[in-house]
């Protein structure tokens, strides 16, 4: 393996992709009345959050020989629905959450009604956003990249996760197999659709396509299980504070299963592998690369 | 005005409409586990109704000069569209209806977590069927429509005409305006999404899309009129049976401005100028004209 370059900084590159995409999406949905729905889809979509399925999709267009400019509009439109995502797991049907990064969430400042509705209509902005805003990229790789998007919200995506997560909940024998099939569902479909729909839009060869895929679906699952231990580390750190909410509501976690330690080897593993369908790219894969590494290494 | 060729049947051509676009439903959503969620969408998919904007999106694209099978996917995506807004409007923290077309509703059988989800999974899939599915048809052309479609779905379609008829509910203040509103977002975005889709498919012209747009919103805001006055009319007729939904809630509706005469009346100009705009296309144009009569004629 050649060494690559090394003059990458990574949070320099994340600070810069989550400034425009953010600026993208402040300017993604239109004002207009009545104002307090508008408000509602703002809210939630202004609320911060990594940007890391944005990050992702615009990070895979480039390497696939892309444009940055090419991906921008799907990359919002992942943050859209990711976005939608949260305020509907959020409402009181489902996982009944008052509080998302220190904030109320979205049916608590809106009620139940506005919440349904800024959701639904987060989801239809998404598909109109790729349709109407994506420039210099053949149209026939435009309706692919919807099919995929789209593909990764239904029950085979985001949907089907959710449902499983919901209905295992308060039981005590999930199998390390459902705790995948969740997490594979709920978090990796999107977490893959970012990365094969960047490399989509570049026109990416097929059998290139199969490398995105694996490096995805690897850092999907490694970045749940961080997920799960940051769960319990940032509980133990924060000693005195409340404790970890997988642990009082006796979610199964990965760290249920392994134990922390193991789990951070199993996470470590898997964006091993992640680096290795990479880095036959060579230099251009230095950002996906360092992103693989950030998920295993950061802190919140 | 020529004469139109008359041996054209109408109810046998919605019949026959609607049989087609049923057996595509039937196999556009896979099967798969769990059921449960694959039966929430299913139960509602398949609860029945005219299936109007399918069969307007097949009309309109025949009379642009395309086939039925280039529409079939967007036809159905339509109806996945209008059925998700069914199962979410009808949720507790909306209308809170528990029975539609004389069966439960979603919510009542499958919880209010799932309808939520199968709602969403429908919107999903409606976008993923249309790309995935549309043959015939220059991509450029399938992400015109997907764009159309999710336009018609946002806070500037039947979203946005669901929160205005959400705040206008029990105020006495409701204005005619505010009324239009209401149904030029809430039933008028899709219906004039389903015509002017199939029309797009079908690659018509700039100019004879403006006449497919008059034609969709005189048609649009007929079809709310009589719906309004069927909840009157089928009240009075079925006497001791319980009396219309909307004289119950204090609904402001077009009667409650105009009476039921002319309330009927204006639907039937509406109708009338309709037909005026496609009477252009002679012999073509005679299913959507004869559907343009139905909905002024339609007695549920």
């Amino acid at each position: 393996m050649k060494p690559l370059q090394t003059n990458f900084n990574l949070l320099t590159y994340l600070y810069e992709r989550k400034e425009i995409v953010e600026d993208t999406l402040n300017k993604s949905i239109p004002r207009g009345n009545p104002t307090f729905i508008y408000d509602s889809i703002r809210y939630s979509l202004s609320a911060g959050g990594k940007r890391i399925r944005p990050i992702l999709c615009l990070a895979s267009c480039e390497l696939a020989g892309g444009t940055m400019e090419m991906a921008l509009p799907t990359a919002c439109a992942l943050e859209m629905i990711h976005t939608m995502s949260l305020i509907h797991d959020d409402l009181p049907a489902m996982d009944n959450d008052s509080y998302r990064r220190g904030k109320p969430t979205n049916h608590i400042i809106y009620g139940e009604d506005l919440a349904i509705l800024a959701g639904d209509a987060l989801l239809a902005y998404a598909f109109e956003f790729i349709a109407t805003q994506t420039k210099n990229v053949p149209a026939d790789l435009i309706v692919k990249v919807i099919a995929q998007v789209a593909h990764s919200v239904t029950t085979s995506g985001l949907v089907g996760g959710q449902i499983i997560d919901l209905s295992s909940e308060g039981k005590s024998d999930t199998t390390l197999e459902t705790l995948n099939f969740i997490h594979i569902h709920k978090t990796g479909a999107l977490l893959e659709a970012a990365v094969l729909s960047g490399a989509l839009l570049a026109g990416a060869k097929e059998k290139d396509m199969n490398r995105f895929l694996r490096y995805a679906q690897n850092i999907g699952l490694a970045f749940q299980i961080i997920d799960d231990v940051l769960d319990i580390i940032s509980t133990e750190e924060k000693l005195g504070k409340s404790i970890g909410k997988d642990l009082k509501t006796q979610k199964a976690t990965y760290p249920s299963f392994w134990g922390v330690e193991e789990s951070i080897k199993q996470a470590e593993l898997l964006v091993e592998e992640a680096k290795e369908e990479i880095l036959y790219f060579d230099n251009k894969a230095i950002p996906l690369i360092a992103i693989a590494d950030f998920i295993v290494n950061r802190n919140n």
